[in-house]
């Protein structure tokens, strides 16, 4: 049986702009992996009366119901209040949940008093599911009334996908005859709408497994989700179709479920054994700064050189004046030397480089706007990728990162260098 | 009259989570400024029944509509068509819209032909008023049908806002009997609390101006807004408070209605006539990275160091072996010798360093995770600021960065260096 769900999220912050909706992406792709259709998202602010309205609405459409925010101290519990009348619950006091809040304040405010408030948070729809919060302090709900199912998470964005992950998902799970299993290829190199034309036949076709694709940021991704009685048949369901993809798009395929293309980086480098660092002309660091992003980049990553000013290309990566005079900064040639330099400078094994014109003028010698040379020096060997990407500073900035970043993923899996 | 609106924004991929709903939050921050309310923010995919379904409720409970997505050339104009058909207008060929599809198409794609769908982008609502679409090909739309004003944009980010700020902003103002202003003042070193706490019995009695609070990402924005018959009435009211803030908050305000502590310092350099550099530890290269974020950063930033091994503290920074052996990598000492290591490495007047613990471990001297030294060397001294933040490495990291760049907008500003 296939399952609906809504999302409501609670918060004037949400209404004023302070923040985006974020949460409501996060569930939205987790109950998308889950085979649990989303129509509507909704967001309202620290309004019962309004919150009322989009509830009431909710549950004319949708068996599942997952509220966000409106847990806090501070809000009076709002959500809570609103939904257990709604649905004709009481709120009464759940002793597990306090002595839980108590034990998260003296951890976190040792000394401070706990106040009236953070008690109110552990008065809970009677006869509720209760998912244990083990990053803030309000606990999450679930309850079953009138045949639908309804879900109140922590708005907090860190608090919220922890608790999707570890108590909602099960939590879902547990409705569900059969089980779900998805896998997700990540492509680089290739468009969204030549991905999708290659594949709309297949698509159309399949019920189970089925196929989903996404863009983003100049990368493609493509989800298998399949149903079946147990984790093993659903993966046994999922085997051919990831063979078939991976047959298909060959070296446009980075890896399944990996984060990122510089979190396979990271994994290829630590089974290699072998060290990273860059030289970053146009990327302005941001290529040091996807790398580092990652917990345990510390173990191959020895560094970069931002090298902004033409000068520094000189002093500090070695690039050869006459390189720079001739072919000027933004050239095959300059890509190469920054990716040589950076590998004696920064003494690492692979180093990548990227030099180009992020915009929004062309540079000095004419080279248009988002014109970018990407380098890899390695033991073996210096390649250089041209790239010419659309408009947008910021894209074209990552976009070039991720061609530096693929550079080194080919090598390392021992793939065409191109 | 005070207005209300309601957000609509249609695409699948926001119901499936590959995007956030990062319109609404742009949208409800600039209507916000300009004292409109908002109090449902709407989702829903390409869809005509459930698109029809809420716009059918929004027209219940709002007087403006703005609707983002769904006018692309692939999704059949869906948006458009429901829209049209609930307010009881016919769609017809805008000319001059279809010969600025035109023009954009041949500048963006020379010599690929434009098909059909591109031409579906020019059929707007009879009588409607265009809003032309300087950064994308499909053309806004305004119209006003039974008391409600209903306003289309397109869905991408980028087009969204500039349609926003530039078509939006100024129809919405002619709407209006009197001028609404606002100015944003940003704050750096205090808490959201705080601030608030300081502020809560002077907001509670004003009306016009008002002031409303944001927090993000360690940093507090305190916003004035004022209604008056004219643009200059509306800030000879808000001078007064402006000049008040600035009193009660003194050094702790970096700007007004600067977009980020980086673009003060970029201003403040430009100014000045000074260049700048960076040394990045714990960072990793996102203090480069955010300065070269802003366009015409390079007519002042020199480049960085990345030295996340500690080796390369000493190769490319030239930090002293026996300052690290002695203090270890993070130390105020070290954070001193890396300041002034890029000062000399890069060539730049100021130059700021990061080390420290960005976690999720401690380091092997056993520094705790959120333990941050920055560091600002100029001609006439080295000042070093130490810091311990909250959880999470990306917090961390970018509140580290905040606070090199508060540095330098002190030293900039002649404000007391702590």
């Amino acid at each position: 049986m296939s399952h609906t769900a809504e999302l409501i999220a609670v918060g004037t912050e949400l209404l004023l702009g302070s923040i985006a909706n974020t949460d409501a992406q996060m569930l939205s792709q987790g109950l998308s992996a889950l085979g649990i259709n989303v129509y509507y998202h909704t967001v309202v602010g620290d309004n019962p009366q309004r919150l009322r309205a989009a509830v009431e609405l909710a549950r004319t459409r949708a068996d599942i119901i997952i509220t966000t925010g409106g847990l806090g101290p501070t809000c009076d519990d709002l959500t809570k209040n609103v939904l257990a009348e709604c649905f004709g619950k009481q709120l009464v006091l759940h002793e597990p949940s306090a002595r839980r809040i108590e034990a998260y304040f003296r951890r976190l405010h040792s000394g401070r008093p706990m106040t009236e408030n953070n008690y109110q948070q552990a008065m809970l729809p009677e006869g509720c599911t209760v998912l244990d919060n083990d990053w803030g302090t309000a606990p999450g709900v679930a309850f079953e009334a009138g045949g639908v199912r309804v879900i109140m998470l922590p708005g907090p964005p860190r608090e919220c996908k922890a608790m999707f992950t570890h108590r909602v998902v099960p939590y879902l799970k547990s409705l569900s005859d059969g089980v779900i299993a998805s896998r997700t290829l990540k492509l680089f190199g290739i468009g969204e709408s030549s991905m999708e034309a290659q594949l709309r036949d297949e698509m159309e076709a399949m019920t189970n497994p089925t196929l989903a694709p996404y863009a983003k940021e100049g990368e493609c991704e493509l989800r298998i989700t399949a149903k079946a009685e147990s984790e093993e048949a659903a993966h046994a369901l999922i085997g051919p179709v990831e063979e078939r993809l991976r047959a298909k798009f060959g070296p446009l395929v980075y890896g399944v479920d990996v984060p990122s293309l510089e979190a396979a980086v990271l994994q290829l480098l630590k089974a290699r054994g072998l060290t990273f660092g860059c030289a970053e002309s146009c990327t302005g660091g941001l290529i040091a700064k996807r790398m580092t992003d990652l917990p345990g980049a510390s173990a191959v990553f020895r560094g970069g050189v931002v090298s902004y000013a033409t000068q520094v290309k000189h002093t500090l990566l070695g690039v050869d004046q006459a390189v720079l005079d001739q072919y000027g900064a933004v050239s095959e040639q300059t890509a190469r030397a920054m990716a040589e330099g950076a590998r004696r400078a920064l003494g690492c094994d692979l180093a990548a480089a990227a030099t180009g014109v992020a915009g929004p003028d062309p540079d000095e010698r004419g080279n248009p706007v988002g014109l970018v040379y990407l380098a890899l020096a390695a033991p073996d060997g210096t390649w250089v990728r041209r790239t010419q990407q659309g408009l947008g500073r910021a894209r074209i900035r990552h976009i070039s990162a991720s061609h530096a970043f693929d550079l080194a993923r080919r090598y390392l899996s021992g793939l065409e260098m191109k």
